[in-house]
């Protein structure tokens, strides 16, 4: 008994004591946080870099020299800059080819059609398509009309913007589920927030049962306007023409460089964007933002001298829209090798930055090891308080980290306000002066921090 | 003295007396406003109206074939609704016509630009013009840059936006100003309040003085990543080629109607906008906007059978847009012959309406007769306070009817928040679905109560 009695009091001692010695992160951390905040807030080096991606090579579709250019810019920069394990790991992409295009409404009205042909799309004879239109919303409307009235005409899907998951349906498999019915092409109204007459292109999948047919983005302008104009009893009728042809897979990598792990160095956080864009605009928001911010972030924790424990390794990956066969890569060969602790991904703009969402595969929201995990990263995000960082929220990633999730790897995404990256998001319109140099630099100085204290602590957010 | 004495007091009275019976003209037009305002604010005809001329007929540029649609559809709807005099009022316009246009950047990124020639320029040969670009954003800034470095060059105008007037000067007289110092062509950054990636064309003047040389808007996306391009070192080369020319005036109309006045039919309250647009999306905000609320506050204030002391006239002006022909003519050969005892013009879109501006030629705003008039005014906005008309400013009119107050006639225009005016103006993207029905409800009713009232109260503004 009485051992017992001494013991009691000796557990709780020492449970006092280890919660007194396990210090928060943030407490942890926050001598080494400012450095790279403050680092980060003045930073130039970030958006030289960001001006010369857009401005100096420009867009960026797989396959593409302007592609090739920025992944060797990148590889050279990175290894000037000190880097280590300076690589381009090659991947094959898919090589989408747009060519000339356009498309007219030839009746009731003469007018020309402001568009962009679908990632993927099959072209048109040179003469183009030339059919009646008919507009529906949904794919039940589609079924609904029925393949005696789909034959032969040009399927408009006019679906109001609702939110991205649920408008990109259309532009998705649009084509594929005209085409099922007898559909000579499909136009959809652009996946857009907001429209200044500005076309959006994105990736589109034929099947391989059904035939294939053209699919292009008319602005939400003309969509609106064609609709007005059937619904008014008058036959319209568009000619298309597109030159857009797959070829063979063309060369490509994803490229990386890292500070390795003073500790344990094969253990890995992983931050990047994807180094692709589409071929018009200048892919600024997306997602140069992204893939220079995770590289800056990098750059400034070199900078500073820091040396995680762990490996911290940044990684531009190639052909995020059109095929993700740059982070498909990257899980095959790299990420299998290396014990992967975190992955985080910028791919959602570079909006003003709210907080980070994150998943634990096989983890619910409400599972031990994800609420110890929230309150780890909870901790961290106190460090950007100031920056109007707060918020973890469940439900984490990006396209190019979703198959290190599949693997068990926790993942998070940096998340902004999101106001109007729909309304810039794959068109012409996705430029610098959209980008808002200090929400740039808070976004850096986010990735920074948060994949800083995530490569150095001393456990895992999945311990 | 006696009389002096019984004299003073029968003055008080008779003033007091006067005060009383000169009601405050919003109590004395309170129950017809509401008719008119309920009226208004369940309308489906004037959206009717808007929704035909926008979509079934199009843009309106002088010259065009749809802009001779628009004054026919007009005046035989005027007819059927049983308006009196109608009436077409022949008037030459301009007739400049587009034709195929294109600018391309060739060096050092080869990438199309999106453009819209300037209203009024002229064409290049079917090679167009291939030169180096230099970038300016003031006139100063061109004249300290010089003839030598601006001859044989495609001068870029890259002027920040700060308001129409500022920034138009530039698509106005940027060409002109640009050739007397030997440039070959000359590019508008677009007079936009935002972009998305958008081109705004607009007219521009030649002088007699300087050689002709094209002139082409390209978007605020373009000029910035052309500035950057320059500020890097680089040259950046341009080929612009346009077919625009400008053939014989052709014939064209101002459109009316009328309710005649029950007491003084040849004193006139005249209100209106203009009929024309420029050639590209539907000229939908500017200027179907306020011609079609012009004309569908007379056709609510006759379907009402209200018929005011005053003759109450609704017009389309013609050429508004590149000439003001409409304009000047309708003060010419109408309103020479006919006492114009206010004239109303809406023609800043149909966004949330908050008030009217006015202006008395010859009187300051402090004047008597100008405080007199806003007093009466402020009493008529008291029946559009629930619609949130409310405010009555100085500097009022409209370009149709500046003519009109030159030679007296107080002008007033309808003005509103003008949030996005400017992104939409002049471009593909002023059409109907940027139009809010509720707003355009609003610009009716506050048009049918101001010139109701105006047409019918005892006196005049000028009294």
């Amino acid at each position: 008994m009485r051992r017992t009695v001494q013991l009691l009091p000796a557990v709780l001692i020492l449970a006092a004591l280890g919660s007194a010695q396990r210090r928060g992160l943030d407490v942890e951390y926050r001598d080494t946080a400012g450095r790279l905040l403050g680092a980060a807030l003045v930073d130039e080096g970030g958006w030289k870099k960001l001006s010369h991606i857009t401005t100096q090579i420009g867009p960026r579709l797989s396959g593409s020299p302007q592609l090739e250019r920025a992944l060797q810019w990148i590889f050279e920069s990175m290894n000037a800059e000190g880097l280590e394990n300076v690589r381009l790991q090659p991947v094959k992409v898919p090589h989408w080819v747009r060519g000339s295009e356009s498309a007219r409404m030839l009746a009731p009205i003469d007018k020309a059609l402001n568009m962009l042909g679908l990632g993927g799309s099959v072209g048109t004879t040179p003469q183009g398509v030339t059919a009646p239109v008919i507009v529906v919303r949904t794919f039940d409307e589609l079924e609904a009309v029925g393949r005696a009235k789909v034959e032969g005409k040009i399927v408009l899907y006019d679906d109001v913007w609702t939110d991205y998951g649920g408008t990109s349906l259309y532009r998705g498999s649009g084509a594929e589920r005209a085409a099922r019915l007898g559909a000579v092409a499909a136009l959809v109204r652009s996946t857009a927030g907001a429209s200044l007459y500005t076309a959006h292109t994105g990736s589109q999948r034929d099947s391989d049962g059904a035939p294939k047919i053209p699919a292009a983005a008319i602005t939400v302008e003309d969509a609106a306007w064609i609709r007005r104009l059937l619904e008014s009893g008058q036959a319209v009728t568009v000619c298309l023409k597109m030159e857009a042809q797959t070829l063979p897979d063309a060369d490509s990598a994803n490229v990386m460089g890292e500070i390795v792990g003073r500790e344990l160095p094969n253990e890995v956080v992983v931050l990047g964007g994807h180094i692709d864009s589409w071929d018009v605009g200048q892919g600024a928001h997306d997602d140069a933002s992204g893939v220079i911010s995770a590289w800056q972030a990098l750059s400034l924790v070199k900078r500073l001298g820091l040396k995680p424990r762990r490996t911290l390794r940044a990684v531009g990956w190639t052909n995020e829209e059109n095929g993700v066969r740059g982070g498909t890569a990257y899980r095959n060969e790299i990420a299998a090798q290396q014990k992967h602790v975190a992955a985080i991904e910028m791919d959602d703009g570079a909006e003003r930055p709210l907080g980070f969402d994150f998943s634990l595969r096989d983890a619910g929201p409400e599972s031990p090891q994800s609420l110890s995990a929230q309150r780890k990263l909870e901790e961290i995000v106190r460090l950007l308080d100031a920056i109007g960082v707060t918020r973890i929220v469940p439900g984490g990633g990006g396209t190019d980290i979703a198959p290190l999730k599949q693997d068990g790897t926790p993942t998070l995404g940096l998340f902004n306000l999101r106001e109007h990256y729909f309304d810039w998001h794959h068109s012409d319109a996705d430029t610098l002066d959209k980008i808002d140099p200090q929400y740039f630099r808070r976004c850096i100085a986010a990735l920074a921090i948060m994949s800083y204290v995530l490569a150095d602590m001393p456990g895992t957010l999945a311990d």
